[in-house]
């Protein structure tokens, strides 16, 4: 049996060791915390880190809320009329938006919830790359991949193709960036145990920095031009588009009343609109756009090489 | 009997007038139009600036698309099950982002829509200041007030309330600007013709450049700060926030398939996003914050001073 505890322990030490992490190899950049309460119940801590030497902005954020369930889940969790019950649940969510356009934009989120029958973990990692590098790819989906194999084989390329079809911007017919893995729903059965999916989390949790960190490393003290720049902001404006007009966690959060700023703490530090862009023939940026599609398997690059 | 010929060549004129009129007070940008074609009827002509003296980045887009009638409108429109009906809208939309913190941003839109026993006109006028100055919301609320009033007594009073309602962020719980006017589905009544409702939404449309060119010309030689720049900047990302997340001819458009460039011209060139941003007790920008509220009636500001 899992403890609400246990796993509110396990995410507030993640918020922390990712944290000290992001804060070591940016080097200038600290933490400003922001606690804050519920008041149906819970709260949550609220970190932003912004102007580094490698972060431009960026936010990890945990919180663990609790009250009566709410109706969208009521059916779902077996309630019956008038059957009071509570809900609970816990995570953390994280976006950093780098200052070099040849680093990537990542976003991880791990989370759990329980009320009534229902007992569940969610999340998922994914990069958003302004200029996709084939290698920068393949490490990540390798590393996942890897984080994958050791719980299930079943979960990489399920839940890769789960990250295909949700961070898709349909209105611009391209994905958010090159995926990563993406779960929802992940209660027990037969064959696996809700202990097996938090084990699951934790190793999805517990890899994010390494997965992230080689590909600051990589890139922040590479040059970039003012052209550079002006892509990763016009990129920022897609990721502003998928996240206020498809994401469900941000959708939820503003059309409930949520933290409006810990909600928004996912958009980009500056953003660029410009009408019908369109890159050269043959540039970085047009081979970008190329590979902004469902399906490309990034681990399996090198065989085809 | 109104024909959609000459309801599409007022707007057609007006987008000409529109244009010229902006390109004349800008001095050096043009617009730079785009014809598209829509496979199911119609098309449009959308027309773009950029980066002009005094307008950084604007449109004004004028369509008359076609076709079957959408389901959502057939109950509406009176449809039989399995009947057969075309439906016809046209009209012009405009968002004018002005270079300049302390000038406006500004939207129009005017159309008609037909589809079975449906016939309507719809749209309006509204005022977005970075800084909100008491005597220029005076001027524009009383300038659409009279432009209303010249028609139907009800008018100004009704659609004011209904602008104040439509244009709102409700997650950050501010009004977008400083609201004008907004209407939709103006039918025929047993007072008011159909082309009466035309005569009203030509006499908005006309309107446009006497209610947005004194406020460019006024604030486009006026000196501002690196500060103001920055301050535009973050309500800009507020303009996004309510395009993006609440406008429902955006949304229906992204949803419905449609053109994604000239849906989206309504973004502003650059905005940003700082976490929890809180302006100086006392600042101009404070002082425009807590005007962003409904219910501010403008025009009357003079009785009470």
């Amino acid at each position: 049996m899992l403890s609400q505890e246990s796993i509110e322990n396990y995410f507030l030490n993640l918020q922390d060791e990712i944290c000290k992490g992001l804060e070591n190899a940016d080097g200038k950049g600290k933490f400003q915390e922001d606690l804050w309460k519920r008041p149906e119940g819970g709260g949550g801590r609220t970190r932003i880190i912004a102007n580094g030497n490698v972060i431009e902005k960026g936010g990890v954020n945990f919180s663990a809320v609790s009250g009566p369930c709410p109706d969208f889940l009521r059916k779902e969790a077996g309630l019956k009329e008038n059957e009071q019950a509570d809900f609970y649940a816990t995570g953390v969510s994280l976006v950093i938006h780098p200052v070099n356009p040849m680093a990537p934009i990542i976003h991880m989120n791990v989370r759990y919830l329980k009320a009534g029958n229902l007992e569940w973990f969610g999340g998922g990692i994914d990069l958003t790359p302004h200029y996709i590098f084939e290698e920068d790819a393949k490490f990540f989906h390798t590393h996942l991949k890897k984080v994958c194999d050791g719980h299930n084989a079943s979960y990489y390329p399920e839940f890769k193709k789960w990250a295909d079809d949700y961070f898709f911007i349909q209105h611009r017919n391209e994905t958010r960036g090159i995926g990563g893995i993406f779960f929802d729903r992940l209660s027990a059965t037969d064959s696996i145990k809700i202990e097996d999916r938090f084990n699951f989390v934790q190793g999805v949790g517990n890899s994010f920095l390494q997965a992230y960190l080689p590909l600051i490393e990589k890139y922040k003290n590479k040059p970039f031009t003012e052209a550079n720049k002006q892509w990763q902001l016009l990129r920022r404006g897609r990721y502003v588009e998928f996240n206020l007009v498809y994401d469900r966690g941000t959708k939820f959060g503003l059309l409930t009343n949520g933290r409006t700023e810990s909600i928004l703490m996912s958009l980009p530090p500056t953003a660029n609109w410009e009408y019908a862009n369109q890159p050269e023939k043959g540039s970085e940026e047009e081979k970008t756009l190329g590979l902004l599609k469902k399906g490309i398997e990034w681990g399996e690059l090198e065989k085809e090489n």
